[in-house]
């Protein structure tokens, strides 16, 4: 569990819904650098562990959006402490 | 950044020498699972960010130890929290 949540992209994902529900192409933007194939990994893990919630809205054209669970929101606190951390410390740490 | 430390075995190797320095082997057998590349690996990454420091004892034989830097004891704050929330949530994930 924790190499799903101690995963760069895992944590950028979680902190990005936290926002709220995304369709895979504002993920896919907010990710910069993440490819399709990745974060498509990413969301199943996220899913299959019971951290984000997938919805398909049957309308034309079908969409999707994903979402944090209560679960999900639970593991956002510690990642965004950690990604608080990396932020407030980048400057002591080499490029 | 975000990426070394969103990583397991960067996660539980922090983890580990929050107890105190460690020699290799002693890493070795505390991270279960680990391979000697990868703990190889992540040690020099960490030490090539600052957050653990390699001192090299000229006495025979030679022997290496690993230990936080400040720095490293900095960042093992938001990663106790991490490795907390899934133990305690543990229950609660599909194995």
């Amino acid at each position: 569990m924790l190499d799903l949540l101690a995963n760069k992209w895992s944590a950028l994902a979680i902190g990005a819904l936290e926002a709220g529900p995304h369709r895979f192409g504002a993920l896919q933007r907010r990710l910069q650098g993440v490819s399709p194939k990745v974060l498509t990994r990413t969301l199943r893990r996220l899913e299959a562990t019971g951290l984000v919630a997938r919805t398909v809205y049957p309308e034309v054209p079908l969409h999707v959006e994903y979402e944090l669970t209560e679960l999900g929101r639970g593991a956002a606190v510690p990642l965004n402490a950690l990604r608080a951390w990396v932020e407030d410390h980048i400057d002591q740490l080499p490029r």
